[in-house]
């Protein structure tokens, strides 16, 4: 049996994952156009030759934009060790409705937290709570493929 | 009909994906020695155990050290993306000519990126154009698969 | 052929790589409990949000938490490429024992990477033998997969 019979169009698991996974993506790509859309409205640029793009630019830090830049550093840690885990675990081949909503839950979390942590900041503990809900589920979806997959 | 069929050694789209995408690789990791040329070069380092690999090393910050730092971040931020992306559109089997050609002309975008932010800087807008190449790229990629393979 | 023949449950090769691959992720996982740790241990956070979770809560920066953001930050450099990298290879069909072996040594050197950068810290060029090793063995990964899929 080739666990390529798992990522197959007839899948209904890897439709989900190859969906939801590209909104993830989308969400994550997004976050380059928040961080200039803030770096715009309070002027605050890094690099000596963006200064002149617009008038009243200049080299600093802002609070409103390193929001956003540790929002995206935090996505970059979770985002490409999320869709490498459920890739793992499709090719485990688990039972196609849990998987599909797992990632479901899993990137609606995630968009939470971005909405949370930059768009619209509100208190603890709901940055927390979407930051949990993903990584549980992608560290289960590892531990669930190393299960099936065990070759020390 | 299994995807797989597009990720094979007799798809042309798919060996122009290892060769462009391992190139793209190999620029990533080599973001580390362009940071490591210029700590040397400019004797600033971040932690206190690399004080004493070469004399007149001290712990602060250089401009040019942070430049290369923010490309290579740039780079995170965009390259795991388009790795996934491309791997995604591929399983969606598009035309091998006009899928090639895509996947060449983001990872030129990209090269041109890096040299234009970290190895020669210049003026505004050509990194801008770099990285809207490779980023537009990316998301019609993903539009594209999600497309195909849409399942809500 | 298909490449697929090797991307499946009966391929050794393939299995060590889940199983590795899988381990490795969650290093990179668990790297933010240990800024978090960290963070609490020293109270020192960076968020106003996250000021009141905690009593003696305070943004500010604290050299044991940068130490841990730098480890985590040289993850993401690092081991997203190390896993796109093992698993091209892994498509190019190589020896299944070469294979193995490399896969293991890059991931316990990635680990003796996050004990002697975060965990307990020492002197110099102990991380750099840990970094240089993982490198190395991704680089080769790359250009195997580069040299058997080649097609400018």
């Amino acid at each position: 049996m080739s666990v390529f019979d798992t990522l197959n169009y007839n899948n209904y698991a890897f439709r989900v994952y190859i969906t939801w996974g590209g909104l993830l993506l989308i969400k994550l790509l997004f976050m380059a156009f928040l961080t200039s859309f803030q770096r715009i409205r309070k002027g605050a640029v890094e690099n000596p030759e963006d200064v002149g793009v617009r008038s009243n630019m200049e080299i600093k830090k802002d609070e409103d934009v390193e929001r956003v830049r540790r929002a995206h550093l935090n996505d970059l840690e979770n985002i490409p060790a999320f869709l490498f885990a459920a890739l793992m675990y499709i090719m485990a081949d688990p039972h196609p409705i849990a998987a599909a909503w797992l990632i479901r839950i899993a990137v609606l979390a995630r968009i939470g937290h971005t909405i949370v942590y930059a768009i619209y900041p509100i208190r603890q503990p709901a940055r927390g709570i979407c930051f949990f809900i993903t990584l549980g589920i992608t560290v289960f979806m590892i531990i669930w493929s190393m299960v099936i997959f065990f070759e020390i």
